[in-house]
């Protein structure tokens, strides 16, 4: 279109972000923007893609969509998870749907082509004496389980600062044995919007307030940043005294073991991640209506209710582990303006619906909150496609997350070329 | 794609357009002249997107939207009409949603920014001391109402040719007091063709008898021509006798006050339009199934029901004034292919649906003219997309106002640079 | 977008191919390709849109879409078959809706214009005494009936190796008179892939063991290729007899004055197609669930039912013509992931459905089949699309026609210019 022959080159808008405010239009907005996101930070970047527990026995498998690419989690016979992409070496086809699935093999229902659950190709009718099964396996994906979750890389050059997020999460993960939960509930949600959108929406609690009811019964805004001169005098001093909690929380549950300060890879890096043991406000175990257990069943090893809720951002992730479960959400780009969120929630994998725990407890707050955002992100993304939308200032109160996610943004863009 | 890469330039196109011949495909069928319509025809040229009585009280607020532009028409506490554009100045979420809203003061439901009516910023929590609000109000959009009619204009360069069409109006439309009316009843059709048949297809009425059999009992083809040798002999002599009476009615409209001649602005022009007092057919009263009229309690300062119909052309906008009640319908792009025609019937302010009026009978005529139109547009342009399309030769005597809007088309993207 | 920007020429895909594979990506999934296919491959190229039986009595008409071309097949008052453009002279509006038609004239809608069957503009109103109707007829379209199956070309240079496919077919179905059968069901399908695929989908039975149980009671998936090595001793076995018999049948067939011997004429050709008379697998009559006629009213002067099936293959349609029935399917490509599959089942004029031939028996096993390739087509598609696929090599056995295909199709892209 002539409108896109006359507008900026990806790189000339990156040129035009200034610092401290949102981002230019077009990389909002633009097709070609959306396509260089998907390439640079979807297949050159670590995502997030599942659970160990979307597979939870031999022969599960799971098909994940991203863009074009489709990928298969499985578990293997010997229990190891696999990952390998859903192209038949053939012609092509789709070995498996979207979602999950239960194999013996991998059988290709165009021409029965049939693969071993590691990807070796074992069967290929017709095709001749001379014909080397060898080199048409699967093509493998480069993957890691950080504590049950399931990174990929769909590049040949995964960074390798993946290895401080497992570092970091490893440690911080094992007492609630994410591999062994299963996935008590999902949702997917289409958002109206541009993934960056999504992502800057959950890295602020700036709209928590006037948004998010059922959230803020168990989650504290302040946490994420406050203006003290925007407060009454009264929220002032509430907003002191949880930092002082904050401070003396962190520094009892650090010392009985639980790794619980902030720890961030936010700029000047390829894998974005922040992880912190937050305050439960209220009752204080978790994130549901009245912010009590929603599972008398623990995750892995807990014993306790109170030891917060351990988030971990990623840039198309954010999770939330607690002692009776947790909440993790994945990402997925769709267009310009469409973005997939998928949500599971966890618990211990022998809690007994209806016996250990009541779903609509469990899933109340998110749900809500999910919905809440899409809304949120629509609205936001419409306004931006405005040709009066001119990049605002972020808060350096409560968006300064939003600036070093957008900064982020412009340095891996950067770093692959635009 | 391949075939836009090969294909002819805009200014091209307009070069290939043969006088007195519909345009060339590409000009209605092409994403990108689609783009550049909508920024020259309707970002750069006034368009009409309103009226006073979509916001009738303070507080009033109506959502247009066009493109990607949304728009707030608003009624200020001192009962000034107010437009500014609907783009929070942080980080650019709508602030209303389409549509109509009521509100005491403009509150972004994402971080509760707020502006006062007039789009001042007054409240903008948690961004620092510093912050300066001032340079944040809400970017004010360029209107003028015209009798109650409200016309915009995006840019910054507002054409000034748009005082004739506020003189020649004002004048004609006082007597209906069209800021005095209601809205009784709105539609949307989707017509699925560009903008520019849409437009064509309002300019002449020479398919009016073989298609709208409804507006025929009250609306005279012949007034948009004829060729009198396409008439059968009886048909002759009553068009002769129709443009006797209309000379005659004309004259002594004129005579009482009413101004009733053709007034013309059609090309080498900015601001597009035509107006005319047109004689209604039948028992002449009023555009409904019967020609009386729909509604006892006349617009405005009106005492007769005998005035016949002023016309009001725009190029994104027809208009019907009549005694008793007026229809004004609005033109939205939507694609190169899909175009929003909004129609609203208005009645005096303070008639009662069921009492005053019978909504049918009001509403009968342009719902089936309007649907039957859609219907002529869709298939007119999936004809024009058809590589076997070549533009064809308009008649001079029933579509010469054709030939003018499609000569208007060119000079316009010719002055703005294609 | 960026990536088509930096994507290579339609060209370079064309150089990438590597004999005996599959076709590049972008060759499959490219807008830009698929515009160069429809340009070339159905506009330049003849294609088979419909038969005579569509308009079985004068005044009957039957429109067919193709990308954006809309003709018109009609048949004349002397019993003559028309192909008009379906694109009115006046400003280009459609004559008539897709699908059949019952018209005396062609009247376009719009505003009267009027035309005799052959296309002749014979009343133009309005248009002045000095208007040349004779200019404006309609725009004829290059057609052949081939034995009642319809070909046209909708370029001014249609192919004259056409002649070998006419010289072949009138013969071989002079027998069905298929200019004499009636259409007694028809389908549409819209199978989620390229039309490039669902054509290879059709040229190879590699699939049709374990996706067609339906066909497979009939069709002998042995006749399109096997690997000796490939199948149990017993089916090896198997497979040499029906070799055996197929060679003493077509012998035998051919001394009854039935030509049967495969013809084709698919690489180094314009008008690709190929065509055998096949062996019916078990009751041998039909391809109906037990093998049987469905029709006891038999085909033009047939007077066997042992005479198999009359295969047709071209590049936009596969047709099989039985003793009771014939079933034909036409490709028309939508976008380049959508195709749609037209498929009618063809008994004589005069069998009465419920007496002469059950409907359900009749249509049952292609109804299956063409789901059941649907199916295949999109899943094969959704793989093609992703970045992991690379072309992957067609068995030398069973896929040796898809190698013919794919190399015709860049034989045909170059003789364009690509």
């Amino acid at each position: 279109m002539m409108s896109q022959v006359a507008s900026p080159s990806i790189s000339a808008l990156l040129d035009a972000r200034l610092a401290g405010h949102s981002l230019p239009q077009g990389l909002y907005t633009r097709p070609d923007v959306f396509e260089a996101d998907l390439d640079v930070l979807f297949r050159k970047h670590w995502i997030y893609v599942g659970l160990e527990c979307d597979v939870p026995e031999p022969g599960d498998a799971s098909v994940v969509e991203l863009g074009t690419s489709s990928i298969i989690l499985l578990r293997d016979d010997d229990g190891q998870i696999r990952v390998v992409h859903n192209v038949c070496r053939h012609r092509g086809s789709r070995l498996l749907p979207p979602g999950p699935s239960v194999v013996s093999k991998l059988v290709c229902p165009y021409h029965q082509w049939t693969y071993e659950l590691n990807g070796e190709l074992v069967h290929a009718p017709h095709m001749g004496i001379d014909f080397d099964k060898s080199c048409r396996n699967l093509k493998p994906v480069t993957f890691r389980s950080i504590g049950g979750l399931i990174y990929v890389c769909l590049s040949d050059n995964p960074p390798d600062d993946i290895d401080r997020l497992v570092e970091v999460m490893e440690r911080r993960l094992a007492p609630y044995d994410i591999r062994n939960t299963k996935i008590a509930f999902q949702t997917e949600v289409i958002e109206q919007g541009n993934w960056k959108l999504t992502l800057e929406n959950n890295r602020e609690c700036y709209h928590c307030s006037s948004n998010h009811p059922e959230l803020c019964v168990s989650f504290i805004d302040l946490d994420f940043g406050y203006d003290p001169q925007s407060l009454s005098e009264e929220d002032r001093a509430d907003a002191e005294r949880h930092q002082a909690l904050y401070a003396e929380r962190t520094e009892r549950w650090e010392a009985e073991g639980y790794p619980s300060a902030a720890v961030e890879q936010l700029v000047d890096c390829a894998t974005n991640f922040r992880t912190q043991r937050l305050i439960i406000a209220g009752n204080g175990e978790s994130q549901t209506p009245d912010a009590t257990a929603a599972s008398a069943k623990l995750l892995g090893s807990m014993t306790r209710k109170d030891l917060g809720d351990t988030h971990l951002w990623g840039h198309n992730c954010w999770n939330h582990f607690m002692g009776d479960h947790a909440v993790t959400s994945l990402v997925i780009p769709l267009s310009a303006d469409r973005t997939l969120v998928r949500t599971k929630w966890l618990v211990h994998k022998d809690a007994v619906e209806g016996v250990d725990y009541d779903l609509e407890k469990l899933t109340n707050v998110w749900i809500a909150t999910t919905d809440q955002d899409s809304e949120l992100v629509a609205r936001s993304h419409a306004g931006i496609t405005d040709p009066a939308y001119e990049p605002g200032c972020y808060s350096a109160f409560t968006e300064g997350h939003l600036d070093k996610f957008s900064t982020w943004y412009i340095e891996r863009m950067r770093a692959h070329g635009y």
